[in-house]
């Protein structure tokens, strides 16, 4: 449970009177996401789904889970016994939207064939929307998960990282996020030396050695809410670091930082992207960023808008997104610096990462 | 990589023969699950698709991925610059069937709408059915995969179970995963008291008392092949155990060695479950046994076949299944006891989880 979050059904009612394709308003919508379904709801778990509408707020579950379902307030409660589909489509009438970024040609099928009573329509993304801007609830939780990513930075760093593998920092990262009934938003990132190439390393059995860099990409999902922060940092003392370490920390730290100067509601996703991109292009390492520039957080360690070359997304005052611009040299090194931060009006109006970002030496 | 299956793809191209709906032939499949992708190529990462046809062996991802790809032997590597789905679709052509229970909706009428030269089957499920019986190769990882989690839990026995907490142990367990190279197959499942009257407990602060059952479910992913064992202890001596714990652990130990010996081949999945679930039924615990009886496992933990009541499989020889009976008394105590079996012409060919049965007080 994530709490009671009644008034997010209500804006989600007003949103289906424009949400049809060709903005055609919607009877009711299907929400099987479980993602939304918690949002809406407040419900977790591996099996529900909402049927909601002007006079309806529906949530479904199977026997399972009857007893967690019993404490969700606002909405009426349906235990399905037998066929989940079939019992889901007998409770669909009118023109109902449903989420079809998320449900499977199959299961439309076959949703499809029993819902006698429904028009099924295509309209996802409606909670998706709902979600990008933060309410103060919201933002006090991801605040909450950003705070705990911080200090296990700092003990991580009391720690020390050479001489331990990639996969040890890894498991001690985790498990310490468990410890404090918290869960990883994500697998953490460790990529020490040539591993920090890689985007998306996994951290492994290779030991971090001295004179190398290592990006730690880590966050935390606590009481329903992510965090998200990477910070490259550099064994040994300054004299073991190679220039090219070197030059490519100060890129990204000088993209990191226009990044955030450019962030503001109203300003395009692309926009905001391209401010960034053109530093890491200038100083000569355009082909070496290969991915956006940043995301939504919120429920999801993804979630929209997106900050990157191809968005469609315009920010909105209340989103919390990411700024993490990388550099990725192959065989060699790579260095990637991200902070999380709440969009204001006139700019970043919070940024939820306080891990200092010169270059440290651990 | 997980090696390179070459003659799988070819085992693929003959069931084409037939993979239509009503068993009409396909010219080409277009595999999208990453899961298949991985089973046919070895390429393992978070974007990557094959299309399969009598002529045609083509594997397709983007640059992140263009260095590993090279990796892959027997396949026609093409890097997708651009969007991804246009990319895919431009290279389609003839009756083509996709995966309808992994493609969604949206994704599947984006490929439809660009894939000029082709037809668009639905045609899930082919490269399961393909997954489902085991080659030697593949069963010699199972059996390294199991023997990692059976040496994992002789570990944790010597450690013992009362005074720590449960995220305690599922954080230590995966550490010692991820430090031999190997990921937890899912995340451990460890229960303790009441909690173990839930089948998918997950992990909390709760400390382990003295007198309680406390029920692990746990496996590795090694080599691309998932292992699943679940074994229920006690922690204090003799003396502490309640005799309704006690009671729920004999009626469970007997329907586990039922189910072990009704399989073989030739058998239905739903007529497994039944002997065993009716030794459950019988004690009086019918209402306390809400899920299947077993299930697959090999480059996924849940894979087909099913061992269910609404199971339609029928077991054939080489393929690797769970027998994993349950009791959960909601509120006060649970018991578990999972084996993970190759099944054989005359029965259980082999028993992966080699940890003893009898009730063990830790």
């Amino acid at each position: 449970m994530t709490g009671s979050p009644s008034g997010r059904a209500d804006r989600l009612v007003a949103a289906l009177a424009t949400a049809g394709p060709d903005e055609t308003p919607l009877d009711a919508l299907l929400v099987t996401n479980l993602v939304n379904v918690e949002y809406l709801t407040g419900f977790t778990g591996t099996n529900g789904a909402c049927i909601v509408s002007g006079e309806r707020r529906m949530f479904l579950t199977d026997f399972r889970y009857a007893e967690r379902a019993s404490e969700i307030e606002g909405w009426d409660v349906e235990i399905v016994s037998g066929q989940w589909l079939e019992g889901l489509a007998s409770r669909l009438s009118g023109r109902t939207g449903f989420e079809d970024d998320q449900v499977t040609v199959r299961t439309a099928n076959q949703i499809r064939e029993a819902a006698d009573a429904a028009e099924m329509v295509e309209a996802g993304g409606q909670v998706e929307r709902l979600r990008r801007v933060k309410d103060s609830d919201e933002i006090e939780r991801i605040a909450e998960a950003a705070r705990m990513t911080d200090e296990l930075y700092r003990l991580l760093l009391d720690d020390g990282l050479a001489g331990r593998t990639e996969a040890e920092v890894d498991g001690w990262l985790t498990g310490w996020m468990r410890e404090q009934g918290a869960e990883p938003s994500f697998p953490p990132i460790v990529a020490s030396g040539p591993n920090g190439a890689s985007p998306h390393a996994e951290p492994g059995p290779r030991e971090i050695g001295t004179g190398e860099m290592v990006t730690i990409d880590m966050g935390v999902r606590l009481d329903g809410y992510c965090s998200d922060c990477t910070r490259t940092f550099a064994t040994g003392g300054e004299a073991h670091l190679d220039s090219l370490s070197r030059e490519i920390y100060e890129v990204t730290l000088r993209a990191n930082e226009a990044g955030l100067a450019a962030i503001r509601a109203g300003e395009a996703g692309s926009a905001i992207d391209e401010v960034a991109r053109a530093i890491i292009r200038e100083a000569g390492y355009g082909g070496n960023f290969g991915h956006g520039l940043g995301h939504g957080v919120g429920v999801e360690i993804h979630e929209a808008p997106r900050l990157g070359p191809s968005s469609q997304d315009v920010l909105m005052a209340g989103e919390v997104v990411t700024d993490e611009p990388g550099i990725y040299i192959s065989g060699a090194t790579g260095v990637r610096i991200e902070d999380m931060v709440l969009v204001g009006e006139e700019g970043v109006a919070r940024n939820f990462c306080s891990i200092p970002k010169q270059l440290t030496f651990v």
